[in-house]
């Protein structure tokens, strides 16, 4: 301890956390350890190059409110948040795939009836939604709670345009006793994450745009199931190759059919042209 | 792009990347990508532990201030800093060497003579401190700046006191034509690195105490020398084993020698017991 250099001085650090309680925790920040030290040692980081990122993270954390949370963009955008949601989903061929949770979500969306309205006053094209939610086994779940959220036409979600906005474009509902559901919503729309702090400028200085391609947000929850967290992806979306915190899933893609004024689902005239999407979930059963 | 799983995701990350105009930026986050992803991996990362980090960063950001810089204390704590200092400043043989600059520093210390005060109100038991400045050749090296900085009998440096409390305990001299200095201070004592924050709860939950052993803060400048930022460490203090920010060095230590009340090296009569400590620094000259 009292000549450490920088061959040596992982190894004093780890060692200083032997007498920790919490066995975990000594075995995250072993692992932390050695890799933030191998990092500054592969790298040769200068001093400047050290306060630079003190300097980043200060501005990182000064920015997050209890609406922007800076740090998850940061995790998500280095592709951090979709390695955990991949580490911690692992399941077997045919459930629906997980991705990323995202900084948008709220815990205390509007409750709405089925075929009911979750814009809620968010701007955008009409879009009705179906689908149903199956086990494994192919059974419905019958009841299954769903949460959906989305940002508008603007690209924004509610919570974006300050605490005084109702909720918007965000709800919970439960499918029938078969497992179906429908809702009417605006259609979901590409959208750039908050790009105007720290973050933003680490995606511009590495070359990289902020776009998200156009989802919808489920969490889906059931009694003897896994919580489903996903996102539906709209198909022929331009940053499907290129999301900014690298959530889509082959499999999670599907089509917003657009149709010409007219009948709507709902069984009203609608003056405008809309969509629909359709989409199956799959329940991964606990213990599976 | 569209089916990042937990192998291939660390892969597409760091392709994002490949445009980015700035190399070093690049090979930086490369690296820093590498091993983030490499620490969930090894750990099977939890969403719950992942969710526990965002909330432990945020905290940080949100406590640090002007004054008061958690980022440098949790890098302190974790050795990076000490690493970073290593790294950057390897020597030839024979030179002071260097250890972590702390989140205490100002840029405007307050300029005092050779054989001031450096103290200033400061509450402290006497010490008189002198030393000399020589290149590696053993030559002096005249009127180098020395800033100096250190806590107080209390543990604490002035700017934690708030911003109306004038610079005490730190200051600006130069040292004479023949490379001597000699000022009059407090006696450096142990303190804890502050703790009543997040970093503070790491450290608790790791069974690791907040203590730095007493020491005195040096920068050295000097035209044609490496700048020296370094401290000298009191002999005797029970944490020279266990520095919270893994900063002690050997050549560091020095003693803190006690005198009886008497004739003083300033010429006065001390009606208090005081102190003496003498240093001899060895820069580095340029492009050694
Ligand atoms: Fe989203
Ligand atoms: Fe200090």
């Amino acid at each position: 301890m009292r000549n450490l250099d920088e061959d040596n001085i992982t190894r004093a650090v780890i060692g200083m956390h032997a007498q920790a309680g919490n066995v975990r925790l000594r075995e995250l920040m072993t692992s932390l350890v050695q890799h933030l030290h191998a990092f500054a040692r592969e790298t040769a980081l200068t001093e400047e190059e050290w306060f630079q990122g003190i300097r980043f993270l200060t501005e990182v954390g000064h920015i997050t409110t209890g609406t922007r949370q800076e740090f998850i963009l940061l995790s998500d955008t280095l592709g951090l948040s979709m390695l955990v949601t991949a580490l911690n989903h692992k399941k077997p061929e045919g459930c629906t795939e997980s991705t990323v949770f995202g900084p948008f979500h709220v815990e205390d969306s509007p409750r709405v009836e089925l075929g009911g309205d979750v814009a809620n006053g968010a701007q955008g094209e009409p879009c009705f939604v179906c689908g149903t939610v199956a086990g494994l086994d192919g059974r419905p779940v019958p009841h299954a709670e769903l949460q959906v959220w989305q940002a508008d036409e603007a690209g924004y979600y509610d919570v974006q345009y300050g605490e005084d906005v109702p909720h918007r474009a965000r709800a919970t509902l439960n499918a029938d006793a078969e497992g179906n559901f429908h809702f009417k919503t605006i259609r979901a729309e590409a959208y750039p994450i908050p790009h105007d702090g720290p973050v933003g400028r680490m995606l511009e200085a590495l070359g990289r745009h902020p776009w998200r391609p156009a989802h919808l947000h489920f969490m889906i929850t059931a009694p003897g199931y896994e919580r489903l967290i996903t996102h539906v992806f709209r198909n022929g979306d331009r940053y499907l190759d290129s999301d900014a915190v690298f959530g889509v899933r082959s499999s999670l893609i599907a089509d917003w059919v657009e149709h010409p004024r007219g009948a709507a689902p709902d069984g009203t005239h609608s003056e405008v042209p809309f969509y629909t999407l359709a989409f199956r979930f799959v329940l991964n059963p606990d213990g599976a």
